[in-house]
């Protein structure tokens, strides 16, 4: 009746042609979570009830299939973040309090037609990346009971991967909605820190700590953020968001150079990475291999340095009378943060913000970076063997994100040998979480290894992520504003890019405009002529740099529009006419770099 | 021969007319810091012979006269600024020594033709506002022997009330910059956190600290400015510039509100911040009283808080070894660190945040704040009777700058009845510092009270600090797009401001473009043509409307440069020639309008 992998697309098609409606995917949904093979997915499931019930609810308020965002699909909820009258655990027993109120993120999700299926174990108090330091048993990756499910969000990602929801909220402070999404092949959302409310989240390092997104395709995780995200006024770590945008074409990634490529020996999750690398040069993206070092750096703060005392700070009430209560692990990086002073945490705000200064430059050359979101995975045995040494490795490529305040998606990256997925992420600057979901959707479809448990499954068509509509404004240059030539600094000042070289279409002629320094040509269209077609090159600005590039422009030229060869339209130079009257024509050269090159002393 | 106040007006005019050259000044300036009545200024002076020799040097490298920027204006640097071959003792003997190189804004200072004549004396460590804490000695107010100079950049505030010098470098963690030039009746420059590179700076709170500038007059303190600052890689905290815009008229001025209003008793001070309102008001200002608390609140967490830990971290190794050395105020401060955890600096994070979150509502609202810069003033007996507690009067109105990273300049506002001077401050939010020097300027020649000691001074009018120049890009309409006709929304919508209704120059031709939907004219110029000139309106852009603006502009029209009735020039719809061949000329309505009207059906 169902595939096995409940997105949002598939969900929405059978909303919409009448094969389901809320009430039966409830009930389907009931089944699946009471019947899963794993049952360390969930802390709090809720009863197939209340479960059938909500979704008559929604029917009842809003019957028309479809007419709220998240209309009918069932999510989970890390158990580190409230729901109103579910206990919030945060998976450790001794700590659990029941809310009356949703937290702000949850509240939203219902309000557009989600539903919640119950709350999902996690490492105790977000601190972990394994999924194994919990009382309520350790969930594992849905390809192999054997292997760690990831965490700290591990129900959540397992949920999703199993098929028991449609999505899920995790949350990650070093890596906590990625890693885990990475070993059970689904999609993790980390947006910038700050566009998600954290009101109602138990704090990990509250300084950091973002609210997640796992879905099985990049398309239902953007969609399940844009209704989650916005300004609280009582979180003080909301921010406004003001979007950036990046480029559509040649996207300049950050590759790992040679001398920081660390995978712990797991050739399979290298070649992985080598093979992303290689999808993401195929969409048109251009790979530079950077220095990691720098960031690699700044995680080492997160656990090795006063950061820690932002976990303790989160549960210093709690631990000074349940230490006994708590996971051992969790319990001794918490304690550790009891050795630093606040010089200490102060000289480590210095130590980031040098390594920041360094980690700015780097970003400043490249749009985004692309980085294997796990360099490996580990049996729940060897964890346990070895649980901070291995629970390190796990965050050598998420730790410093939400540190530098960036968006990240992290989305599956194929098969081991061995049938283990890995994972790769796209990192960028804050606020370009929706430029990312496109580059993000690309690459996960170019991989075709399904989704989550599935994977064969095809990704649906209805959740492309289409290319964002890019506010730069292309301007076609014809004279001394070409590579090479006197005036192409000015544009390079501005910032501009160079998109391609073409030529005009056949109705314009081309003048050498006399007394002009640097000498310039006037173009200007004449419909019926029919000549060669000009040289020109298109380059791209932003609107304040184009604005202020043709407010600079001084007559006889201006901005109008010209028609390429290829039929398209585009801002550029044209020549007012009666600057032309009596200049030489040089329309047969076939541009001014030719006439330029015919020309010369 | 000189005036009492070395403003750069004044020595710019002297060396423009050749009654003066650097050399005499530096003379002149040796003898006055050899003969000052005030012993307490200086911790080192620089020796009248390499004072002359460095003005000798400056005029054979650049003879002209006022050739650089700075040409041979003299200035004192705080000393806990590094300055090549002078002692930096922070005023702490056991503390000094020798850089071999000078911080950075100094370098810039020399290289654009200013000679440094000294190092000042301070609040040892930078540690204190009031200018007692010294072993060298406590300044006084220009005005009184008995009172305070104000601090901790005591010295360099009256050197230059005193006539010492043009100008002189400060800082300001906690309010330093500011409030000594309250004291000495000039102006305090305290840029935006980072604007100013800090390398060669010893550090009191390295997350804060900025330098400033002491200077008779705006003017001339925006212009040391500019030269000092600039992005610097070395320094971690060094933020590249984002200049932003205040308005020009109607400037939102947040004044304290009554229950807020705090002078300890000091109704003289407090009389003249009224008086500085009313000013604000009497140039354009709307008074807009709002809540202090949170800032009040934030102000606390200097002091009161974990951020004293910076003052230990700055420097605990010196510490260490020398505490019987330190100012027993300063090292009673520092030592208070000792108490503060890492878990306590996270925790004074969390409420700085909170408090953020208020502030910025309110900051939403004003464009700036304008505060009294210290509340009152005390003798030296009375402020070393009560050292901490008179000293945090001094703060309550400028600790929270740059814990939330704003821009700053305290300007004089007048005398006391028993003579003694106090300021105010206007506080905008960061990289306001250009926009707030013209309504700074105004404020303070609106008060006609000298400058520094000389109280009869007038303020020189080559110092005067014009109004910004907008950013804002003229764009001149012709058809649709004027005022009450079919496309004039898209000027509102992209929230372009009316500037003229005018005409073209005679030499422009217009015709009604055939087939245009609304329908539209072409503006042609054809020089030559004595016409009537066309009906034109000017409207005023930002930027990235603009751009956005001339983008969407179909063919054949464009933007291109027109020449206004008046001669000037600005950009405005041009149309290609090709399409008004054969459309019929309306040049003899003389505008769009008048023919629209003369053709209604």
């Amino acid at each position: 009746m169902l595939p096995t992998i409940l997105d949002a697309a598939t969900l929405r098609a059978a909303y919409a042609s009448g094969a389901l409606d809320p009430v039966a995917v409830a009930g389907i949904v009931a089944e699946r979570m009471a019947t899963s093979a794993d049952p360390a997915i969930f802390i709090t499931m809720v009863c197939r009830d209340d479960l059938v019930a909500a979704a008559r609810d929604l029917m009842e308020r809003h019957p028309v299939p479809n007419s709220l965002p998240l209309w009918g699909l069932p999510f989970a909820v890390k158990d580190n973040i409230d729901v109103a009258g579910l206990p919030t655990t945060a998976a450790c027993p001794a700590f659990a309090y029941t809310p009356e109120a949703d937290a702000v993120v949850v509240a939203r999700l219902k309000a557009a037609g989600a539903f919640v299926t119950g709350k999902t174990n996690l490492d105790q108090f977000a601190t972990g990346l394994n999924g194994t330091r919990s009382p309520y048993g350790a969930p594992r990756s849905v390809f192999s009971a054997e292997h760690v499910s990831g965490g700290s969000s591990s129900g959540s990602a397992v949920a999703v991967a199993a098929g028991l929801v449609c999505f899920s909220l995790g949350t990650d402070t070093a890596g906590s909605g990625r890693v885990p999404a990475a070993f059970n092949n689904i999609v993790g959302i980390k947006p910038t820190p700050g566009a998600l409310s954290t009101t109602g989240l138990v704090p990990a390092c509250r300084s950091l700590d973002c609210i997640t997104v796992f879905s099985a395709t990049v398309g239902d995780g953007i969609a399940v953020r844009r209704v989650a995200e916005g300004f609280d006024p009582a979180d003080p770590y909301s921010r406004m968001a003001v979007p950036l945008a990046l480029p559509a074409t040649r996207l300049r990634f950050g590759v790992l150079a040679p001398d920081e490529r660390e995978f712990y020996g797991d050739a399979g999750t290298e070649a992985l990475y080598d093979a992303a690398i290689a999808r993401l040069e195929g969409l048109g993206g251009v790979a530079v291999p950077f220095d990691y070092a720098p960031f690699r750096e700044i995680a080492a703060l997160l656990y090795d340095g006063p950061w820690v005392a932002e976990r303790l700070a989160a549960i210093e009430t709690f631990h000074a009378d349940h230490a006994a209560a708590m996971d051992p692990s969790v319990r001794a990086i918490a304690e550790s943060a009891r050795g630093y002073s606040a010089v200490d945490a102060f000289r480590g705000r210095y130590a980031f913000e040098a390594c920041k200064r360094r980690t700015d430059m780097i970003l400043g050359e490249l749009d985004i970076l692309l980085l294997p979101t796990s360099p490996t995975t580990y049996s729940v045995a060897e964890m346990q063997a070895e649980p901070v040494l291995r629970n390190s490795h796990f965050g050598r490529y998420t730790n410093f994100a939400n540190l530098l305040g960036m968006a990240a998606i992290a989305v599956p990256a194929g098969f081991r040998q061995d049938g283990l997925p890995a994972g790769v992420m796209l990192v960028a600057p804050g606020f370009t979480d929706e430029a990312l979901a496109p580059w993000a959707d690309a690459l996960h479809r170019a991989l075709g290894g399904g989704m989550g448990l599935d994977r064969a499954a095809a990704l649906p068509e209805a959740s492309r992520v289409p290319a964002a509509e890019s506010d730069a404004i292309p301007l076609v240059v014809v004279g001394a504003h070409l590579t090479g030539l006197a005036l192409n600094h000015q544009l390079q000042d501005l910032g501009a890019r160079f998109l391609r070289a073409t030529r005009t279409a056949a109705d314009y002629r081309l003048f050498a405009l006399p007394g002009t320094v640097p000498a310039k040509p006037g173009l200007v269209r004449e419909p019926g002529h029919a000549g060669p077609g000009l040289e020109v090159e298109v380059w791209s600005l932003d609107p304040a740099s184009f604005g202020r590039f043709a407010a600079a422009i001084p007559a006889p030229l201006g901005i109008g529009k010209i028609t390429l060869a290829d039929g398209e339209t585009a801002s550029g130079f044209l020549c007012e006419a009666h600057a032309v009257a009596g200049a030489p024509e040089i329309t047969h050269h076939g541009g001014w770099r030719a006439y330029l090159a015919a020309n010369q002393p």
